[in-house]
């Protein structure tokens, strides 16, 4: 049934509700359910077109759903339960605001009167919670109004920059029956994409034709919206190197990293950076920065185009010469079809990445590196979508990573631990038929823990890696920044969370886990892991003084 | 040091924060910390005069401060990291609130310059997350200002009614020197109290002696402010009966269950309230809804006098004959002198509870039912403080456990699942001379589980109980009452949690766990786990069909 056959008669709010979600071409509905849900929990006993997939934290809740969005570039559904399950899954949620994922957060609330009363887990300001991480926030006002309204929060979600949006549901509503109808939802599903400005395009291609050392650098959003084929021939077409942007903003990768244009990372010290005339930002933010920054981010006297979908990050810190909202692919496309071929060759150089030191072998009887460890895993798990939430490990994951495609590498920039161990299951759930690893940190590994238990119950095959170094490094490495007692007495408070055994939790969870401290047996369990029909985990010890 | 002494140079800000907290007599400083909190982090180095405890999890950071406070009806802190930490603590922040819990959160957050530019882990309404949890939300502008914020931050969470309060500190701030001077926190310590008015008082006294079924109900407060011995000296001059408050309002126990004039729990059905010409509630909620009442909550006609602490719970929902805003113990000692005895003997008619049907012995080969494996739980811990945190077997537990002080027993009424597991290491780092145990569902262990880590980190010996029903029963329970196609089907979706090993799990974090399927098992290992000097978790696997 879709909506748009008219009932003659009443029917429960819950199942008009459900088949606005299938008219959306949901397929999932992500949920850690209390007893205000029982009215869409109930209408779910008599459908087979959607797939309940029960969660047991609302922080996996919210991350598998923000996964299967990026995997899908469709919306999602997470369902909620009243102001704790909101609460509980805030920090993955402000994850998908930033990833642009259009997560339909559909909150069941206490029946309208015990809101009233501020009853058992009512809240007053349900919508101040979570306003700053959705696109909107709406609280259905009548049973009536429901369909309606949550056709609409899709359709807001969806719209482009896409975004999470939030509906609040009271249980007293969503029990009762209605007769109204939801407009045909195939009329509100059209293309919401929009072009820069011919006028700021024609600029930029005029820049890029003039500029002698002009150096691309592509963002997230390339690979979101699609448009990295265009980039690369954007890229040929003039002999222009290309730069994934600063590690701090990337969410995906945004061209090949096995094309010979690729140069690296985009850091203000890159040489072709130091060097450009003109760099052209496609989809990337500049820049989200962890630290108040000791040196310019943009070389002096460079001239600037940035593109991005979302307004608020063009000219957000930095100014620009030209600056460009709207769909990336669009622009790339345009930009293709504006600028002139090179009038003379313009080779690329071929990339020489800083040689980095061979990753430090543990001494005999010592720990394995991290780098090591990175890079056993990046070359064993290659073809795989890798999901990566691992703090201090991360910079040297992204760059090991072979990124071919926009869907080879997903990680969060919303420093939101645990992420990943959700998201990777949403991951696989959209990427059916590719291999999906997360690399984890120890500490991330107890953010994310109820993600085994759904894990495990659906058999989701995803292969997690979880270095444990059995510390906060990041927390040392501030302490060690911050130059102060710390380093005088070579004491590091709130960093040494040591003691658990990763692979024996994870093995509790029916999750087979493993514990290994060698790179040969690290090799070995990856490969076998690859056979395998349902998750499973490695724990890598690794060093405990990498900060 | 203490902020008296007024230090000639300038010394950290962080040095002096901690300074202020000391001044506080906080010995505690729970965290789950960041880079952000670097400078604290580091002051801590120096110091033996306060303790980090570190969590792996806000929910945690904020439960044990809660547990802490519960138990000192002092202050506590809880420092949280960022945006994403902030957000992880909220639902067990709920919790505190609703406990009257001085919880002072420290909110480490990143360099002004990065929060202007909207950067890593950043929000641009971060009291817009915290403002309905605390009685304020506050960040500190300036270096010089921070110690003066906190201690105010100190004087308004223990100003009655008392209540989590929240301070932001800037990275770039908390890493200054400052020369500002604290004013001498002595001067801050005063005592909030209020009395009732004078006026209200006499009316209530007036409506209590002439009263002839008169029914006290202790309320969660009385225990909170030590007004219980008050109460029973009251009960007993007056001859009137005594009950606990409704249970989906009690946080602790208002009244010696073994003393004679107790009689239950608060229901509107309960045959003393039926019959009574007066209720007088003191320190409970009328009433904390969890669902809209099907039947009135107060007998008709029956008269009523509320006193609590938090004018918002007066005349809330129902109205009231006499209302008392202020400390409910100087209310009752006040009424103690006001009441004249009797004229003639009234005694209270023994206490003698609806015949429970003996818990249901498991048959043969099946499984063991919540309220027996619960009998022998309260027997067995007779004399410890109780954490409760079981949704489903939270009723029975209330019931059953023996409640002779207003600490033998501590429940959330916030719906915030987990809360429990932090919130019993902070009990007991508060009472450490008893005995500490926490009865949990396995929905909730998996909200809880970090807890285990600082449980096992810091060897605190909790005796953790889990009644493992491999099921959201409160899930399949609203499912029944909803009476639609589950029940004709007999099919559950959203309730089956089945699959963890929740004894192996604890014991991967350092928790010796042990699964039992027998109470004889349970009594032993409820007996061995008395002796030991460490945490540690029995799993007791109960029936799947109890909803």
């Amino acid at each position: 049934m879709t909506t748009d056959e008219k009932p003659a008669v009443s029917r429960p709010v819950a199942d008009a509700l459900l088949d606005v979600l299938r008219a959306w071409d949901v397929r999932h509905i992500f949920t850690c359910p209390g007893s205000t849900e029982a009215a869409v929990l109930d209408a779910l006993v008599v459908r087979d077109d959607l797939d309940l997939v029960l969660t047991t934290h609302e922080g996996v809740t919210v991350s598998i759903a923000d996964g299967l969005s990026r995997a899908t570039r469709g919306p999602s559904v997470a369902y909620l339960h009243a102001n704790v399950g909101l609460t509980n899954g805030l920090s993955n949620l402000y994850a998908a605001q930033l990833a642009y994922s259009p997560v339909v957060v559909l909150n069941g609330l206490k029946a309208s009167s015990i809101q009233a009363h501020g009853g058992f887990t009512t809240g007053r300001r349900m919508r101040d919670l979570v306003h700053q991480y959705v696109k909107s926030d709406w609280q259905s006002l009548t049973a009536d109004a429901i369909g309606e309204d949550v056709n609409r929060a899709f359709r807001t979600a969806v719209t482009e920059p896409a975004g999470p949006v939030w509906v609040g549901l009271s249980q007293d509503l969503t029990e009762q029956e209605t007769t109204a109808t939801v407009p045909p939802v195939a009329g509100f599903r059209f293309d919401s994409r929009t072009a820069p400005s011919p006028a700021g395009l024609a600029e930029a291609a005029r820049l890029l034709a003039e500029a002698r050392r002009p150096v691309l650098v592509a963002g997230s959003e390339l690979a979101r919206v699609g448009a990295i084929d265009a980039l690369v021939r954007l890229s040929e077409k003039l002999g222009v190197p290309v730069l994934h942007e600063d590690r701090r903003g990337l969410e995906r990768p945004g061209f090949p990293t096995d094309h010979p244009h690729f140069h690296g990372q985009y850091t203000p010290q890159h040489p072709l950076v130091a060097e450009a005339d003109l760099l052209v930002f496609l989809g990337a933010r500049l820049f989200n920065e962890f630290e108040t920054p000791r040196t310019p981010q943009l070389p002096p006297g460079v001239r600037v185009v940035h593109g991005h979908t979302d307004p608020q990050h063009v000219a957000a810190i930095h100014g620009v010469d030209v600056g460009l909202v709207g769909d990336q692919r669009l622009l790339v496309e345009a930009l293709l079809d504006a600028v002139p071929p090179p009038t003379g060759p313009r080779p690329v150089p071929p990339y020489a990445p800083d040689p980095q030191p061979a990753p430090a072998r543990a001494a005999a009887g010592g720990r394995l590196r991290a780098a090591e460890v990175v890079d056993v895993v990046t070359d064993a798990l290659r073809g795989a979508a890798l999901v990566g939430d691992a703090t201090t490990a991360g910079g040297v994951l992204q760059q090991r990573a072979e990124q071919r495609g926009g869907d080879d590498y997903f990680v969060s920039t919303s420093g939101s631990l645990g992420w990943g161990m959700g998201a990777a299951l949403g991951v696989k759930l959209g990427l059916p038929h590719r291999r999906v690893a997360a690399v984890l940190g120890d500490g991330v590994f107890q953010f994310g823990m109820p993600a085994l238990w759904t894990a495990a119950q659906r058999r989701i095959p995803v292969t997690y890696v979880v270095l444990n170094n059995e510390r906060y490094a990041a927390v040392g490495a501030a302490l060690r920044r911050f130059g102060g007692q710390a380093v005088r007495r070579d004491r590091w408070p709130g960093t040494d969370i040591a003691g658990p055994n990763i692979a024996d939790i994870s093995s509790g969870f029916g999750v087979p886990g493993q514990r290994v401290d060698s790179l040969r047996d690290l090799r070995e369990r990856l490969d076998a892991a690859r056979a395998v029909e349902h998750p499973t985990l490695i724990e890598v010890m690794t060093a405990t003084d990498e900060f």
